[in-house]
């Protein structure tokens, strides 16, 4: 079950102006399913986005990075239930024949469209039912869709993942609102998979190019659920333009820090869904890695207890076996660690220091920190001033229940 | 369940002269447990050792790189039920304890003695109930007590792991016999949990040293669980130099060639015996990956494909859910990797090819393999000639059953 999370209540989601969302069922693994979603674009809308570095990358990545090279996109094309990884060039044209139906609705050039799939590796994208129904998806292009698009994206989520802020930009409101769907094949390299974020402020696009990585590498950047990385992982920066604002062309004003603030908000609440979201999870955990030499090795130490199977199935019995957090720090790879100078928290409790257990220890404190649904693990290297952060969950028979039944 | 895997019949482990073994019940996780074993060499025996690559490691690892760097080993203690790892000083001053007593019973130095502990980290060891055993463990010393020994060194294994071989040197017959002990935390980097192989072969120090790092290479580092690198892995090559043969002291000879390869043979039983015994395993995977342009891009990417819940968690369901090694064979970090070229077996099957799914493959055949017990992955990178076998096991809901209630 999802830690502390909820659906967004759709009335929080607010509009972002230049961008409209449709929805139409083409029943790729279900029949019924809501499984594609439409985002159409105003005119002069800036785009940019990052990408999974798994080299097994799925068609629509390859496609998004050519298309998002020429600029000028004027529409988001994403479907659920079909990964088309794995699919060779096949699945490269079949993505092709998504984005020219698409331009050939909205009245723009193939190469103006993004296309997004998730779901099953390996099975060819059923284009024959996805273009029928995009008529349908055009039909129900509307501003304030972003709940109906936020639930049209899932696979295996419980929970749709979707949040706005607004921010106060050269005196104009602007607005970001976001989504993201992903649960399982959870460990992100450059993106996600699959986060959406909005926003109607002006911004140039130099700028959003480098913004869209800074946020990645704070927010989506620092999630894992499972250490796999997906073949789809894909997280977009939309800024429209019709917030009314001066352009920004500085990051080093005022501006850009409270438009950056608003979007790395959204970001990282989406991040941290996921984790909350995470398949079989029933534990939401903090990794917390500080006074590191540099954040590279900060955050090796991180994943390395947020993967650790053993650490992550001791958290889901609520048992405070903290050797497994010392042991993974230990495997990690940073090898000029000494082990004697740093410090382990769980929570407030000091867990472990001189190279063992804290004499102030009991296990009766630990027992108490780990009943608890979302626990920060905290790691004081005592060698620098770099710290990284990563969110992540437990591992439970739920997990290996959920993916020795369902096909990503 | 073990995958094909039992307990080896005690009449064939074969005695190795100069070497004899003692069992003594310390009590130490549960009372009764026969869980304190104590190995003497005769006079003369070499000792070569590699060790685990974690920073938090365990204090008898400690002591054992000092005392095989002094040489002239006697005789090895190994107790179950406690690592002594994550204990700081006072760890190190009880593995110590333990030495002086055995030195003390054998009339040895302290220096002459290897510790070896597994079991729960971050608790103290209890020496207490450790050395009034001791001379229990001495009394029953006889070269016949592999089986008793390999039985005495468990943890979570639910079966016993030791094997024998012999090969002719130097127109001598000369025995090897070893035993490991290892089913979770089993990710071994430089050696595993706990192995010991003992041969009666006259082999020169120098190359003895060096063999054992080959054959852990070959072996036990090609073995992952879960790919958690224990804090206590050790692995020991004994050569007590009684067989009478003409001592060994060049690696390019007949005689060199037909010891390693016993000891190989030893050595990858023992290894897989790990993963076929690894916790909650229903099934016994080999992941081969061929014509690479070095060995290191081949292991990473069996690696890659070993500890990949979601591959593992497949395995389990029997569901060919093969996008999912793909997509590890993609994050695996070679990446220049071009994903066109490389083909994918299961078993004989081919599976993939060409970036996706291979045009003679169906469902039916990879279904066919999945039902089996031992499965290969083939993965042909068709770059090289260097190559790299895995071995693992799938990952099942017993697996979080046994980590959810076990201390390690």
């Amino acid at each position: 079950m999802p830690v502390n999370l909820s659906a967004p209540d759709p009335a929080s989601l607010l509009p972002v102006a230049g961008v409209r969302l449709g929805i139409a069922s083409a029943g790729i693994k279900k029949p019924g399913r809501r499984d594609v979603t439409l985002i159409e674009l105003a005119p002069g809308s800036r785009v940019a986005g990052v990408f999974t570095q798994n080299r097994f990358c799925a068609a629509p990545v390859t496609l998004c990075r050519q298309h998002l090279a020429s600029g000028n996109i004027r529409a988001l094309l994403i479907n659920t239930g079909n990964a088309n990884a794995g699919t060779g060039e096949e699945g490269l044209r079949r993505a092709r024949q998504t984005c020219e139906a698409v331009a050939g609705i909205l009245g723009c050039a193939p190469e103006q469209v993004l296309p997004f799939s998730t779901g099953v590796i390996l099975e060819p994208l059923p284009v024959d039912r996805i273009l029928p129904v995009l008529p349908a998806a055009q039909a129900d292009l509307t501003a304030t869709h972003w709940s109906e698009a936020a639930h049209a994206i899932m696979t295996t989520d419980i929970v749709a993942k979707a949040a706005s802020r607004q921010a106060s930009v050269g005196g104009k409101t602007v607005t970001v609102t976001g989504m993201a769907k992903g649960s399982g094949m959870i460990h992100p390299n450059m993106a996600t998979m699959l986060g959406f974020l909005a926003t109607d402020a002006a911004i140039s696009q130099t700028l959003l190019d480098s913004l869209v990585r800074e946020i990645a590498d704070l927010s989506f950047n620092c999630v894992t659920v499972d250490g796999d990385t997906s073949t789809n992982d894909s997280f977009i920066l939309i800024a429209s333009g019709q917030a009314g604002n001066t352009e920004i062309t500085d990051a080093n004003t005022p501006d850009y820090a409270a438009l950056k603030a608003a979007i790395s908000e959204v970001a990282i609440e989406l991040a941290q869904a996921m984790a909350r979201d995470g398949e079989g999870a029933t534990k939401f955990m903090t990794i917390q890695v500080e006074q590191g030499r540099d954040r590279a090795e900060c955050k090796q130490i991180a994943y390395a207890i947020a993967r650790s199977p053993l650490v992550k199935t001791a958290f889901f019995a609520s048992d405070p076996n903290l050797g497994r957090i010392l042991a993974a720090i230990g495997y990690a790879g940073v090898m000029d660690l000494d082990v004697n100078t740093l410090q382990v928290y769980l929570g407030d409790v000091l867990v472990a220091e001189n190279g063992g257990r804290a004499a102030s220890y009991s296990e009766a404190q630990g027992a108490a920190v780990m009943k608890q649904a979302e626990i920060t693990i905290r790691v004081v290297l005592h060698r620098g001033s770099a710290s990284a952060t990563v969110w992540t969950c437990d591992f439970s028979y739920d997990y290996v229940k959920i993916n020795a039944e369902y096909r990503t």
